[in-house]
């Protein structure tokens, strides 16, 4: 097996998301190439180290130029806030490196333009952890979609609702709550989750012609964690957009932080002429299908547990019987023996920069349709 | 249409429920025949004036001897406790009147043989009010058997389960709460509740060979409304039994009032060869479906919601619109329904005094195991 | 108990349901009025008398106008396709007519406002017929709301489904398919569904300030019944909108008759700052709660079946036992059982003609918004 | 921290998920010990070297004896057929190691009772993999009850449904299918999948007194993967069962193969006088939880996504953000890391062996009761 030297930038929840993927795939999956922990690089050292002895990364650095400066490394892992993306993968792609990075790509099309060109002129392999593509029961939506089960598509319509920042003690900023600081995320659910409905959305069923949006910031002002003062906030912590898909079909969207008795609950159901699907987050294993060409008595929706063997399934055959459920983590895995798989083959895998790049687009008509409160286009 | 003169004896729960059935048949149905609330009798004479008010009786009987005399009346409908419905319904044969009984037919096995025997040498139309037979999803797991859609048969699992009587302050016996008198009811949640399961049961998976129970009575004694002492419970408080079918398929059947959280929770599973059937009186309008000769990575359990038209749904056609559910009083509509249509053709419907001997053969033989702690054959 | 002489126009879906709840009502409820099915009117007089054989109604009339003209009618129940609302109840209320008015009200605004000022200039009692807010689980949701458990509301979503109306064989028009045409109807799934979403909002949530909607017509030309000809369609098949209420949350609607797998689901959502509710019309008979104030661990959503007794769930104590489900024809029958209490008090009962004029408004935002593309306010 | 060096015998399903629980458990949990997957021991040599590379572990054995003699194997996971784990966690113990023993413990009672000598005479630490504890809705379910909240149980029952042996034409015995050779497995379903259930319910409802048995073999001769020739099939196909607990509670049992549409559902259900608890692995996420000390109009079941954190939901706060589902093999994860907690400290960790000949005890008495069709005491 060939080595990946792996170099990771930033240790925070979608460090260890990835550290578990790169440790694990290669029990998993047959695949030519195996991830090597080598450098995990973050400012603070003691927590950086700690994190290394923890996942098992062979070294050290605090200046994330001297991670992409070393020979060593194959592959820079971008995990730090969305306003850092662009300045690391820039340079990244420069020193020749493959790149993943983080969701959202960039803070606003533009800035993600530049890192499309910085890759696609350097020919670097690279990808972005829209991760949900690769819970086995989205990546068979994918799969009946192509086969043509939905026909014409009329309705799209995606949810991503939480619960966490109801609280107006909650402060914005720092380490732990950089997402509510319009700084360093450049938005706020429409960049952090949106952004989830949208990769899933385009790929599915292709490109948006406009959308008609609105936000809202029920929390005015938060203590920032940096200078300890009432700052106004300045993301978007509601969003719900209506949208046209080129497709012909009408779509709805909405996320906010501020659904009660929801954790993470992304949804999407799309009807089309023949069939419709649904899927949630929260029963991530399962799809729910509904099948107008059944039988007329029998015609229902199926609770598909998608935890089938024997190629039905995707990636399913890869873990334990049927029957027994996987996690949220394992869509990383997915990504990562997709992606490893590509490499092998020296073929590009979705999403790549372009890709997510697409969704950029539809994030700033979003909150551009928010301020102007006039439908927008979306670049194309 | 032909009126067909109702006489009813008793006003309780299900005094009413027959009552609704009646009024609403021909609304819904085309039928040769149209009830007529002729008389409904009952010892107290001003709470069965005031019941023949409510629901439009055009008399008041206090003697269901003088009822049965009554030449204005064809039908008698005994609602009863159990431990006078042997006498009644002897009488109302003799007198030539057909009968429709509430369920149990009996107190006991031998009790209902003289019923059977009174009802056949009379000729007269005779039925019992098991009446989940025709709640639409449990008419259509009838018929998706006999369309042959299981293949053979392995499993049969039934539960009915309560919460009503986990107080032991709660008293027994009197109008109200003669369900908990063993002298008026013959037994607890056996008669009551598990037979509803054990007719749907045999109506679907055909007779049963043996069985062996348990039984319990939690509450060990129970004030008894009209000594106001007390007494002694007699009743079994929860059942529960494994059985072997004649068709070689293995079963389990439970039943308490002491199972926290279920108001009126009667389950039945069916696992065949080829397909499994589900449902559940709490959300009575859907039929759970599994069928294996689905496309194998679309396999999954259908939530039928049976409210679709065009003959395809039993009953439905008769209803609203699509998608519009009904309630558990339509079951008892839809007996009527069946049985005027049955007399108009001089055709028997089930389930017929002698279909519910049966239930009442497995009866004694759960209560019998219960005592000898052995297999008990069923009495055929 | 008093009479109230019914003269009902129109003999279909509606004209059944509310027959249905007229001649219910009294056997459940105990009230001062009692409905007496008087006449039936319709153009028909064929179908009209066998209709009146079927439901009883003493009496058939082919004009509308004799009806209202008739001494012995106390109240007019109009169940017409909506463009004769107005005609008809204005008339009706100059004669001094109680009115019962199926929904929407009115072809729009305009027209709805001077329904409103003839049965408020003629002091006749009114009510039009949005009857889920009268499904148990609904009325609970209300009064929830009422009791301050989900606090401040952040967010607000509905949605109405079918899939009825996919073929473009369907046509449109006629007394079967008056809702497709738009003529008859005056607009698609805005006025016949979402309708009663606003409804239902409006009620609990308050008034809407301003909208932003889109409007979709997938099948352009359908053959006309009545012409025998295509010609072009004028309704909304979909239709999908942004809201923002006066209470500052932010909502979302949408309805379709193009969506695969669901005959009426009807869904509404509620985010409060406390709590959540969420319910849906193919399981009417429940209501999902969740309760931030719960303990940490056993914090979740309840699926509460709403048929319990003993006061607390809404109308149940009526009914059955609990554990049995009622359907959705009883949200008729409570809404007669409401209005015959507020007549006999003398209380207006909502939704009265102005409250219904309020949706209206909604309506006529919603549709123009679609047009112009931009956000409208609603008028008040 | 102190390695913990692993010698394991057996590499199918569950060799598998114990590695992966070696090897991720100190990336998510702070523990004094690490694994070391020090030796892999399979008779297959060229097998046991691609599972060796897959895995990381460091050496090969083909001989068990071999690695129990070895001084750098600190402890022996068996993971080999039931019919071999006495003669090695004997041997294993004799030279002092610690032990990890597939369930079930033993082919019968009285084998198992040796082993819990042996593992008690040599004093090593010693723990059966009944994995299914550590599922942290089951886990929650035992803190419920210890907590009261349940009070007096009732009713426990529980039930393993799969259905992959329906077809007459899979084999019996070999590798793969060892568990339908009765010589390989010492039972059917009652040693595979009813010793999970029944391990479960003696740990949420302490001992069971006696139990009334049924089983049958469906499919009565599978030719053999060995012999290649038909042979009598010796195992149970599906058993059922009736328990009493010493609790006064009553209980129902099920296992079978043959249930059409259900992979690996694994269900319990508890009812206590106050409270009642549900879990199910298809959704092995979620805890079912009534509670009747809610207030009346809101009392239902609570559907709780177990994946909350600060110390609420049982081990989630080690993985991932509230919202996100684990699966089945964290189970595992959490057993090794209970287990290495308890080495630090000293102290035993449940299901030990003794433990397990509980429930090696239970399946004696309920295979002797479906031989003498009477009920059986349980051996304490």
């Amino acid at each position: 097996m060939k080595p990946l030297n792996i170099g990771l930038i930033g240790y925070g929840f979608m460090g260890r998301a990835h550290s578990n993927a790169y440790r694990k795939v290669n029990n998993f999956f047959d695949l030519e190439y195996q991830p090597v922990l080598k450098a995990i690089c973050a400012r603070n050292a003691e927590n950086a180290a700690a994190f290394a002895k923890k996942w098992g990364y062979e070294s050290v650095e605090t200046d994330w130029r001297k991670l992409i400066a070393r020979d060593d490394i194959d592959a820079i892992d971008i995990c730090t806030p969305n306003n850092s993306h662009a300045e690391i993968a820039i340079a990244a792609a420069k020193a020749g490196k493959i790149i993943l990075c983080e969701k959202p790509l960039s803070m606003n099309g533009p800035e993600g333009l530049k890192m499309v060109q910085a890759v696609e002129k350097a020919k670097v392999p690279n990808i972005v952890w829209y991760n949900y593509r690769r819970v086995p029961a989205v990546t068979m939506a994918k799969k009946l979609i192509e086969e043509g089960r939905l026909g014409k598509i009329f309705h799209y319509r995606a949810k991503f609702l939480q619960d966490w920042t109801i609280s107006p003690d909650l402060p914005q900023g720092g380490a732990a709550l950089w997402r509510l600081d319009v700084k360093a995320a450049g938005s706020g659910v429409t960049g952090d989750l949106l952004a989830h409905c949208i990769d899933t959305a385009l790929w599915l069923n292709g490109s948006m012609d406009s959308v008609s949006a609105m936000t809202e910031t029920f929390i005015k002002e938060r203590k920032h964690t940096l200078t300890g003062k009432k700052q106004k906030v300045g993301i978007d912590d509601a969003c719900a957009f209506l949208a046209r898909f080129k497709n012909g079909s009408l779509a709805t969207f909405e996320s906010t932080r501020y659904a009660r008795g929801h954790k993470a609950l992304y949804t999407f159901e799309i009807n089309g002429e023949h069939a419709s699907i649904a899927w949630d987050l929260h029963d991530l294993h399962r799809l729910q299908y509904f099948d107008h060409k059944d039988e007329g008595k029998l015609r229902a929706w199926r609770s598909i547990h998608v935890t089938d063997h024997g190629g039905d399934h995707p990636y399913m055959d890869k873990w334990w019987v049927p029957g027994l459920q996987i996690g949220y983590e394992h869509s990383f895995i997915h990504q990562v023996a997709d992606f490893l798989a590509g490499l092998a083959k020296g073929k590009p895998v979705g999403p790549t920069f372009r890709d997510a790049l697409e969704t950029q687009y539809v994030c700033d008509a979003v909150l551009k349709s928010a301020r102007t409160k006039k439908w927008e286009k979306v670049k194309q």
